[in-house]
């Protein structure tokens, strides 16, 4: 057998394209024992409902039998709970307008693959979650990335862009990962009055909104919609990242298209996942855990607080997040490079985090640093940022 | 609100090109009451490890708590198995060689995203499973349908298309879908020299080898691989489809984009299930399973093709498979539509089967159907095949 190397392939355009995922990287290097990893982006495992999901499961499997390990169309009342879920958030849906997803990582790529060709423009945040630059950089779209500000998208700059007519846009306007802001309700309804004025399909990607600690969840920009947002919801974050479960809202005119597409990508979702996962929310269960994870997050981004008070005023600004999983921290020092930093942080100095040019869809914010605060206990976050300020320093 | 219409919206050339799999269509239409479907592609629901899985899921639930449905990357000792399971079958491979994945569509999307841009050439049998179809043509590729024979693809023909460099191969070497039939173990061998010989990145989709009920399975052509051989497993089949869970082979060079890929598509597969599928693995469960089902496969096979020896003597041809789950007809009568006599099949016979054309690269095969045998009971066999006789009478 021979050794093939790389260069022996012709590999296509887009794989050639595609950008490894930095974050997936480090999340690998900032699991050595010792380093507090504020990196990640994930719930605290100890808060996910393992037994609540095996009583699920088991209670499927037995009321089912192998129905629910079969081949199937997408699990109808799993539908109709999000629909009224989403109802309940102001939007106005029916079931048959949810497509179940294995997650918003794949509503991207479908909705990109839909409207995306190589070469096509695309709008962005200025920083952005990496999933979102792989579907659109990494699929060779040309990329216009809008300020955010702290309430949110800069409208003047989208409004901007879309007079470029570009075929996709992408906003994540709830906790928006990695800046940690959130779009107000006036910007809301502007930017899906100008995605129909413009005629630009707006993806509102939607992880985030249900983790909302300090209020209630914002209504999302697809309440407002004049026909041109699309909505990505997802339980990974509200529930547990590895059943790999989510949505699309979208419009019945395109609903063969979407299932198209997904049928041509990896057929369906999992029948068990997904019944497993309608017995959970039927016997609502959700709320529970909502209230405890929340809980948890509220005390854990306060820790995060007090800790850049103590360490960083005067040296840093950061954003002061009321739901999600981050906060957004810019050191005064505009020279200062936290890419070039990060492995001596985590070898020399036990902390890891995501340097924010990571996010940039243009390579810029060297002096800034995407925090997470869910997946460590208080403790560790204080221990965290006094370390972070020695990398600093 | 406004109502969109599809036209509002523009699409992506691959939105646009992107066939809905009639394949899919019809089992819908299938399942109506009386209507006895010889169509489908699933395993027996009867036949499923129900009870075993709701066990082994509460096993990894209670053992590894909120871990199991964490973000977390591919299990390692689920690798490993299958690993071995390559090993036993003759493929010299490691665990580090293994991407899991979420059954071999998405294997498919993958290495054709890797290796395939729009207008490239690719080849797949003549007649292929709709989904192979679906990222080739479906992508914008153009297609070489190579003829395939008792004992698989012709092999000059398979030269001759390989000699125009195309991107990309896809081959289904056992109990071929739609065909049924086998290659041969001297035409394994010659595939993965010509694949080597003209630089061909050959993709064997192999998700029927362990529905072997008459013999062994056939070693892989990743056995006699000489650095051209991409390799497709899956569960769906072997264990249950309800899972979504399969696995790619491929050479540690193209590790990194293959993972890229993969991220960018869904993240990762369902930390619970790749768990629950390594418990009901490492329990040695699988053996007991495969008996069983292919036992069941044997008889309602033996039941097929009695009956079409009882009613199409005379007027067709069929294949006489050793496993896997399809016979595929041909009717002596070349002028037959069975595409267009199928919504009578299904209306005023209560009979459902897959019309040939439908896995056609180009359109042709009017007069034949593909059968499939595993999904409903002997007699409901014996039963479809005679309606089938009357729909062509």
């Amino acid at each position: 057998m021979t050794a093939p190397i790389m260069d022996t392939y012709a590999l296509s355009a887009e794989a050639r394209t595609l950008e490894r995922s930095v974050m997936r990287e480090l999340l690998k290097r900032a699991t050595a024992p010792g380093v507090i990893s504020l990196a990640g982006g994930l719930p605290d495992s100890a808060l996910l409902p393992a037994s609540e999901i095996a009583e699920c499961a088991a209670a499927v499997l037995r009321r089912d039998g192998g129905a629910a390990l079969q081949y199937r169309p997408m699990f109808e009342p799993l539908r109709a709970w999000i629909a009224d879920h989403m109802r309940q958030r102001g939007v106005d849906v029916d079931a048959k307008d949810i497509y179940i997803t294995n997650g918003n990582q794949q509503g991207l790529t479908i909705l990109s693959r839909l409207f995306l060709s190589p070469g096509d423009l695309a709008v962005t945040g200025a920083y952005t979650f990496t999933g979102v630059r792989q579907v659109t950089q990494g699929r060779g779209a040309r990329v216009i990335g809008v300020p955010v500000e702290a309430d949110g998208v800069d409208l003047g700059a989208l409004e901007a862009a879309f007079a470029q007519r570009p075929s996709l846009a992408v906003l994540i306007p709830s906790y928006q990962n990695p800046l940690g802001v959130t779009l107000s309700d006036d910007k809301r309804r502007a930017a899906a009055q100008l995605a129909a004025r413009y005629r630009v399909p707006l993806v509102e990607d939607d992880p985030y909104s249900m983790l909302a600690f300090d209020g209630t969840p914002p209504a999302p920009i697809k309440a407002y919609d004049e026909g041109w947002v699309f909505y990505l919801g997802s339980f990974s974050k509200m529930l547990a990242p590895g059943l790999r479960l989510g949505w699309i809202v979208a419009p019945p005119a395109l609903g063969t298209r979407i299932v198209t597409l997904r049928e041509s990508i990896d057929l369906e979702s999992s029948t068990l996942i997904q019944r497993t996962v309608h017995e959970y929310l039927s016997r609502e269960l959700l709320p529970g855990h909502l209230r405890r994870l929340n809980a948890a997050n509220r005390d854990r981004c306060a820790a995060m607080m007090d800790a850049l008070n103590a360490h960083f005023s005067g040296l840093a600004d950061w954003t002061r997040p009321t739901g999600g999983l981050f906060s957004w921290l810019t050191l005064h020092d505009e020279s200062a490079d936290t890419m070039s930093r990060l492995p001596d942080a985590i070898e020399q100095h036990g902390v890891a985090y995501v340097p924010g040019s990571a996010f940039s869809v243009d390579g810029r914010g060297s002096n800034t640093v995407r925090l997470n605060f869910s997946a460590c206990t208080s403790d560790q976050i204080r221990e965290g940022v006094a370390r972070l300020r020695d990398v600093f320093a």
